[in-house]
């Protein structure tokens, strides 16, 4: 795979897997392309939440609305811009607000392969 | 390391190794928190040009300003919310534009290890 370039107009979310809430997920990289790591689009209707044990590494990049991520050691708030890091084996809810969001998310390795 | 959330005010930049263009890197997760990524933001001045053939996977997210990548299959060009993946083993030149451009990176495996 060669550089590339992606925006919001090249994907098609699905909706992540394991839970019913109002969460997409649109991978642009992944295993189909021979690299280590998983890159994609994120999109959270407005007062949703997701709860899950993350399998791999997980960077969530903000690009729109606001995300809570809760663990037991407390809650962090991002918006625009801000970033938020969640290392593989923390268990984390991530709850959006009432704008909903949109995040560019990266992880190693990739999080399909390691959720089958 | 646990969830940890970052914002470019938790930053300090350095200019980007090898070269002297106003091109700054500022790590926020790397080789010394036990993880297999590294995550931060980089900031482009007016106009600037970088040269280098990637030791690393590596994503930018684009949050501010506009970037072009060229590669000697062509160039793309990439603004606010737009990502651009540059595999390992490519030659790209960066350039920013007028406005500069701010960023958000990350790549696998440490780009600052693969370097020395």
């Amino acid at each position: 795979m060669k550089v590339r370039r992606f925006t919001m107009a090249d994907v098609s979310f699905e909706r992540s897997p394991g839970q019913d809430a109002d969460v997409f997920a649109a991978n642009l990289v992944d295993e189909r392309h021979g690299g280590a790591i998983t890159v994609g689009y994120g999109r959270y209707g407005p007062n949703q939440s997701l709860s899950e044990t993350l399998a791999v590494d997980d960077v969530m990049i903000i690009l729109e609305g606001r995300l809570s991520v809760s663990t037991n050691a407390g809650t962090v708030t991002a918006g625009p811009g801000e970033l938020v890091y969640m290392p593989k084996g923390e268990a984390v809810t991530i709850r959006s607000h009432e704008t909903g969001a949109v995040t560019a998310y990266v992880t190693y390795p990739h999080w399909r392969e390691a959720h089958s």
